[in-house]
Order: C-alpha cells, then sequence, then structure tokens
C-alpha cells in the first residue's frame, strides 16, 4: 500500500504535483492556507482537503511542502508539522529555500527522530502539471531512498545531489549558469544589433558550436522576437538570486559576476518585467544602450 | 581552373589553412615574415613559398590574410597587397580584428576596384587542421559568393554574417557568449565546492536541463579535472575581449557583464594562466575564494 | 531629573556608550547576556547591572539597543522590551540593521504607544569611547527630539534623517560611499604599482585635487603601507553590504557596482582578512594581479 | 631670456594654456589644424601663428602639445615635429593618451636627442584658463627640470611622477579614483531616493565623515539638483576611461570596478549625456531603476 502523504502549499506548482501524486494511487491529505485551492484540489482529485498543517500531519508518513520561501518552510515544518508528524514520518521540501535554512530544519527535525529530504525542482509550471520535473534532493541516503518513489510521481529526473542542503545547492547552481548564460546572450544581441546585424542569423550561426546552450535553442529567439511573457518569471528568479546572495555571504564565497547580473535582473523587474520570462533581460540592455543619438558603427 | 591564391600568415592557424586550400587544388603562393614558416608549408605542399607580400600577391586573384591583429592586417592588406593585387581581385581577412577596422579595409580597397570579404573563424587549431572551421563571413553578396569555394576549402559551416565587418561582429558575439557561460559556469562550481558538493554530479546534474550547453557538456569537466592546457587560449580570448572593449567604445554600447569578465581574464591572465584554455578561467575562483579560515556552510 | 535608560547590548561599541550615558547623569539599568560584561560595566560606572531585557525595561522610561542584527533587535525589542516598557515610553535602536526591519519594530511598538527611533552611528570604537560618534536617526519628530539629549550623551553629530527607518538608510548610503571611494582607490593603486608607480606620491599628487577625500586622506596611507588591523573590520562592512543588498531587494533597487564590490569584500574575508580594516580590500587586487609572469608596463 | 616654445593645439583647453605661455614672456609659436583658431590666439597675444607644425618646430627649443589621443600625438610629435626640431630640444605632451604611447614617443625622441616630457593634467578648462591646472609629470629628472618653468606658466601644481609614461599614468588613477567615487555617491542617492529619503539632507548627513570628499562636497549637489551641463564632459571621460582599459590589457592588471564603472558611463553617453558634466552618471541610476511599479520601501 501507497504512504499516506501530507501535502502543504498549493500554488501554480504545488497543485499540480499533489494532483499528480493523488493519481498515482498516494493518499493525498492536501493543505494551503488559501480554502479555495485546497477545495479546487479536492474537487478535482482524489486528495483530501483539510483545515490545518496539523491536521494534513497527523498519521501521515511523509509531508511534501512547496512554499514561497525560508519563513514558511520553517513555519509549516517545525513550528507546526513536526508536532503531528508520527515518530519515523519523513518530510521532503520541495521549495527553493537557503541551503543553510534546509539544514536546520534537516537538523530540527533530526532531533525528532524525523528524515528530511530537500528537494527543489526545475522545469516550471510544465514540468510540475506533467509530471516531468527535474528533482534535486539532499539528504542521507536513506532518506533519499525513501523518498524517491515520491518524488517519481512528480518528476521524471531525480538526482541525489548530495547530503542535507546540497538539493538546495544544486538548485541554486543551476540558477547561477542560467542567468549567466542568458546575459551573456542579452549582452551578444545587444553588440550585433549595435552593430547592425541580423540577430535571428547570429543565433543561427552560432547555435551548433561552442556558444550553443539549451538558452541559446529556447529562449534567445525569444529575446529577439520580444515574446517576454512565457517562461520562469524574473520576479522567481530574484527571489532564487537573492538566495544566492544570501548562501554567498553564508558561505563566504565571492561571486562577482552574478553579483552583477543580480543587479541587472532588479533593474528588468523595476521596469516592470518582473511577471515577464527570464528573457525580458534583454530589454536592460535596450535601456541601456538605446537612443543613442552618438552611436557609431566601429 | 581554380583560382590562385595569396596566402598571408602562417602561424598556428594560417599554416594548416594553407595547407588545406593546396590540397584541395588551388594555387597557393604562401608568405610569412618568418622564413622558416613558409619553408615548411612550401616542402609539405604544393604551396609555393615566396619572399614577400608584394610577391604573393602580384598575380595572384584572391589573397587570403590570417594575422594576429588590427595593425597586422592593415599594414598587409592595405600597405602592401592592395598595390600588387590585379583590379577585380578579392580580399578575404580571416583574422580576427576590429569591426570598425575590417570596415575601414572594405573601404580601402573599394575605393581600388578590390573585393573585401571579413571571415573570422572559430573552431581553433583541430579545425583548421582538418578544414572544419566554422567561418563567419561579412560582406557584400557578389563578394561572399565568389569567397565561398575558397573559405569551402578551409571550413564546413560558412555563414553569410551580412554586409562588411559582419562578420567581425559575429565572431565578438560567439566570444561574449562563451565567456559568459563558462564564468557562470565556474561560479556555479565555486558555490557547489563551497558547500560541499560533489562537482561532477552537480555537471551531470544540470547537463540535461535550461543549463545546459556546449560548454557545460565540453568544457566544465575540464573544469573540474583541472585539464587546463588544452583548448583555446586564455591569451586569444583577451585579444578577442579587448576587440570586443574596443567595439563597445566605438558603437557606444555598454555590455557591463562582458566588462567585468574581461577582469576577471586578465586575473588569469595575470597569473599564468594566458597559455591554458579558457577553461582555466575557473582558477581565478579559486584564488578569490579559497583558503577561508572562517567559510561555513549555510 | 535626566530620565532612567535601560541599555542592551554591551558590546565593543555598546559598553563605552553606556559608560558615557551613566557618565553624564543618566541612571543606566544595563543587560547584556554576557554575564562578565554587565559585571564589568556596573563595577566601573554608576550603572546597575540587571539580570535581563525585562528587569532593565521595567520602569525605564527609554531602552537603547546596540546590538549586532536584525534578529537580535526584534527579540530584544519586540519580545522582550516592549511587554516590560512602561506606556510612552521610547525605544532606541542604535544597532546597524535593515532599514525595512527597523520600520516594522516601529510599527510594532507604535500598536503598543512606545516611541521609536532608529539611530545607527558612525566612528567606530574611538567615536563609542569619545563619545564622538556620528548619529543618524530615523523617527518621527517628536520622538527624535526626545531622543536627542540621549544621543547627545553618545555623539556629537546628531542627523534627523527622516521617518521611521530613515537612520538606517542614512547608514546603508554611508557605507555604499565608503567601500566604493576605497575600492576606486584601491584600483588606481594597483594601476599604479603595476606602472612601476611610487604610490605615496601618487597619493601625494592627487590629494589636493578631484580625487581627495577622507578616505584618501586617512586610509588610502594604511593601504600602502600595510596597515591593515585598525579600523572599521571588514567582517563588520560586509554585515552591512549585507543590509545594503537585502534593501536593495526589498526595495527593488539595482546597485551593479556596490553589489560587485561586495563580492570583492567576501574575497577579502575569505582570504583571512575579516578581522582587517576596510583598507585590507586593498589585497583582494594584489591577489587578482600579482606574480603576473607576463605582465609588461604599457 | 625665456624660450622660444611651439605649441600646437589649440582648444578649449590649449589655447588658454598657450595665451597664459604668451602673457608669462615665452616667445609662443602657435600652429592647430584649424586656421581660425590660431589666427584667434594670435589676434588676442602675442603668439605667432604658423602654418604646420614643421613651421612651429623650426627653431624652437620646446614644443608643447596638447591634442585629442594617442594618434594625434604621435604623428605631430614624431612624423612632424621631431624632425624640424633642433638637438637637444624638448618635447612636453600635456594630452591624455596612453602611458605606453608616451612611453614609445619618449624612446623615439630618444633616439634622436630630444628629451621628452609627458605631463597631462587635471583642472578643466577653468584652470587652463586661471594657469592653475594640476599637472602630473613623467620623465627623466633632467627633463623635468627643464620643463617645470614652462609647466608653471600654465598651471600651479606640478608634481613629478616618475620616469616617462608616470605622468600618463597618475592621470588614469586620478580618474579611477573620480569615476568610482561619483558611482558609489550616484549608488547612495539612488538608495536614498528609492528608500524616501531627502537626498539634500543625507549630503549634509555624510559630508563630514569618512564618506566625505571634494566628489561629495561639489559633485554631489549637482546630481540631487540635476546640474548636469557643467564639468568636465561624459565624453572626454570615457576617452579616458577607454586608455584606463587599454593599460589595463596592455599591464595585464584586472580592474573589475572601473571595468564595470566604464560600462555605465558608455551607457550615459548612450542616452545623450556625453556632452554632460561627469555628475550626470546619476541619470543612468535613474533610467536602471525608475519607474518601479512594484518597488517597494523596504
Amino acid at each position: 500500500m501507497k504512504e499516506t502523504i501530507a501535502f502543504v502549499g498549493l500554488g501554480n506548482m504545488g497543485a499540480p504535483m499533489a494532483r499528480n501524486l493523488a493519481a498515482r494511487g498516494f493518499t493525498v491529505r492536501a493543505y494551503d492556507q488559501r480554502m479555495e485551492a485546497r477545495e479546487a484540489l479536492a474537487a478535482a482529485t482524489d486528495a483530501t482537503a483539510v483545515a490545518s498543517v496539523a491536521e494534513a500531519a497527523d498519521g501521515a508518513s511523509v509531508l511534501v511542502t512547496m512554499l514561497p520561501d525560508n519563513d514558511h518552510v520553517k513555519s509549516v515544518v517545525i513550528d507546526e508539522g513536526a508536532e503531528a508528524l508520527p515518530a519515523r514520518s519523513l518530510v521532503i521540501d520541495m521549495s527553493s529555500i537557503s541551503p543553510g535554512v534546509a539544514r536546520d530544519v534537516h537538523a530540527g527535525l533530526a532531533d525528532r527522530g524525523i528524515a528530511f529530504v530537500d528537494a527543489p525542482v526545475s522545469g516550471g509550471t510544465v514540468g510540475a502539471q506533467g509530471g516531468t520535473l527535474t528533482i534535486m534532493a539532499g539528504g542521507e541516503a536513506d532518506a533519499f531512498a525513501r523518498a524517491k518513489p515520491v518524488l517519481e510521481g512528480m518528476g521524471t529526473t531525480i538526482v541525489h545531489a548530495g547530503g542535507p542542503g546540497m538539493g538546495q545547492v544544486f538548485k541554486l547552481c543551476n540558477q547561477i549558469i542560467v542567468v549567466g548564460n542568458l546575459t551573456a546572450i542579452a549582452e551578444a544581441l545587444t553588440l550585433c544589433r549595435a552593430g547592425g546585424g541580423d540577430m535571428e542569423r547570429l543565433l543561427e550561426a552560432l547555435g551548433g558550436g561552442a556558444a550553443g546552450s539549451w538558452m541559446l535553442q529556447n529562449l534567445a529567439p525569444r529575446m529577439v522576437a520580444g515574446e517576454d511573457d512565457v517562461g520562469f518569471p524574473i520576479d522567481l528568479q530574484l527571489k532564487d538570486l537573492r538566495l544566492v546572495g544570501e548562501a554567498a555571504h553564508a558561505m563566504g564565497v565571492p561571486l562577482p559576476s552574478t553579483s552583477l547580473i543580480t543587479a541587472l535582473y532588479l533593474s528588468a523587474r523595476a521596469h516592470g518585467e518582473g511577471g515577464n520570462g527570464n528573457q525580458a533581460i534583454r530589454k536592460v540592455y535596450d535601456r541601456l544602450a538605446d537612443q543613442a543619438p552618438d552611436a557609431k558603427t566601429g
């Protein structure tokens, strides 16, 4: 028989993830502070809507959380969930939070005999809906082994990143590369345009060589076409970049390029691009360079 | 009958490129200021060694140049070659130089009725030797059409980037993305290591997703393994980044991230990595972050 | 009769500040979680050592706090102090914390009828000991007026920065300029040395002109002389830069240069300079540029 | 009797400098490629207008040049002046050019027995008109001694920076600090405004402390007031920053912060601020941060 899962956090990502778990035969007891969110899930699936974290956790063997930020996870998992969860249960936090907070939560649960896996995801709402997320999981080997069947109900690529907190570290590393590559592409397109070049032809020319990447293939054409309203939103990317900054301070590790790029993303948000996809970072370059009265091609 | 080609510049790139042209039936008259370079080529191929640019150009219908920098191209093409070349001949400059200088050379030759194509390459010495270079060519449509059979003797991907100078612009755009992506990968690996993570596992985990790229596939493993002595050298990358900087000033286009990354590449060279491949940029991060007495994982 | 002041936080800054208040006739009830700190103060001054925040606050008309970071202030002021303070009392927080947290604390106290002034300082331990601090105070006009006589017991320049939180904003602005100017001086010295120049002569030459500043006058000579073990420590500067980063995210304001400089300060700390003064940032440049085998003067 | 001076380059700076020399009793033979510039000078002073560099240099014991850039100096001094100057004459180049080019010119003149001093200035058109320039001079001790009375005809602070090229190095160091400090001030003002603060009060509060500087005193109030159309223009600052970039490449010295700031100055120029003073860099921050629909004070 499959486990009984308490699922907390039914937003754009959490709701379809909980639905997929229910569809695969898990007994799901779902909670979100917005009543309409939990009722919508219960109406559409076999999941049961419950009225509190404690009610969800009571009797569940696994608590899965998909929450916005550090404080929500600490509050839901430690302050509310841990009391109600039975001994030897497992918490899987799939939120993107600080590696340090993930380790604190792990330690807090370990004191009570509850196992913990931090398991942030990539793949966005498309991956959440299709159950095709990539999941980067940190935790002890046995906790990971126990979490794996649950994670397989939500994603297709499940990576054991390492010990507690390491799933979050991998997630941040992923974001560092994503924004670094995208910003580089935006700067290349900016130089191309300033030089009078055809940006689409540039992408064609570079796609097959050393500059080639998933981003060049998938998001660069959107940059050129101005298709900004799809994809992983800049607001969420900024949250992850804030976590990178916090981790850099906490670990004492200098990331000069990512720090600068974070400022450029803040500029994008300041200009109302927060709801647009990552590719909208290109517009910051338009603002930096445009309307040049004395620009010369040279 | 194939054209007679004057080929000037027989360095690590130029020598195998000239050899490939000779092997494909072009009549090649080769010059390099180092006598041993031109004699080595003549000994190994059907190419003829000549004693000056003028002698090479005299009677040739195409002049191909593969030279270190702006000044060499101006001097060889305008000061020496243009006098000796017949009317209606064609100059193909395959050096990496400033877009603005390429356009100046184009204009100088046009005054004398000589066509011009700027055709910088990517693919390195491996591509030069195997005749598999990617060539980004700028020039009028008919000049490009005329250059194409010659370029096909040296490369497999021949792109018409646009008008005069645009080959150089595309080349610089390529380098912007290469160093931006590599630096982002280096920062991700730095955070991974500082957080106690396994860098090889990180590359495995990220390779198939949005962070995936040719660089992640090919150079990131070398970063992790410390295989620094292969690939496109940092010294040459810095020359291209200097050209990017010059173009940014000339075109009036701000490239904040590439400007910062150029400083990091200068740091790599300052520490003796100039002869190592691009992936050695990772070592700058070791120097920025290492030996941290109070680093915490957090 | 002068007010009774509860003083919480007797570190390197707080202890001499409390001593100065006692010396000027205020009744001081001092608390620090380290018993030896409060006893040392009581032994050396007229201040009374008490055993808890609540005991200090009970009956005091003013609570002054000088604490390490956001969480300490929230905990001491809101969780502990607010309960014990009488109605119409005043809290003066002299810690450097987030403007947003200062505003939250202000709002939390306002709910209970307690006035609040955020009053971070500059001037370091020398200013704290001599009672010559510069104090940047944020708060309503009447709260500021009431706080002023107390603040004058600790500093000589008392600025009303604006409403609640604005003292903290001014403090962060001060730090942005300090690190920006110092980093610029470090880069100038780096270029000077790389060019074979005499750094002392450079400081002399520039001191009287447009590049002149307090930093050039006071810290630049220490950079040149390698006198790194005095002054405001890099560890504390990094704390303030972390607050700048948090404020930049919270306010949505891009600070590209300060973001980059923060990464350079992290590098300084990673190399063991955390306990040294700000001027030690120069050493990061030595690490970036030194041992250059192929450096040329040019 | 005072020396006969050939003066080449009668722009906004050169014209008043030549006038001051004539007014102090030097025999001045002035040339500029614009005939109206040399005739205007001759009409207003005792200087004689001549028709070529060679005519100016012929019989002069000192050649003073004040020219826009590297190529002009090489051309005027080496290609034209050196032929016409008598043996044992002295060239004083007061242009701002690359340290490496200054050294090349020094070497080229030394071959012909002509002494050389590179002597760039600060103080702007106000200093040129009033004869109150700061002059940073590089050259051998005897060349500097010989140049000094001439330099004292144009400036009040004459610094012997070091050997050949070192005047230029000092000038670039000055500009690094100027733009670094100004950019930091711009970021501080940006944070202040985003936080709802009063920028004038900020300047007052910070002026007397560790953040104090000539720039804070003189240009920061112009930033706040939007008085952008006075002072050293961004176009000229960008020329100097281009020279910094070239020197950084040539000397192999990484200047990450100045590199980034150069990109921000390019952005200012791209938006039409090129003719405005340095303080207009603040406007780039308005463009990065403004119109923030979701900015929060926090």
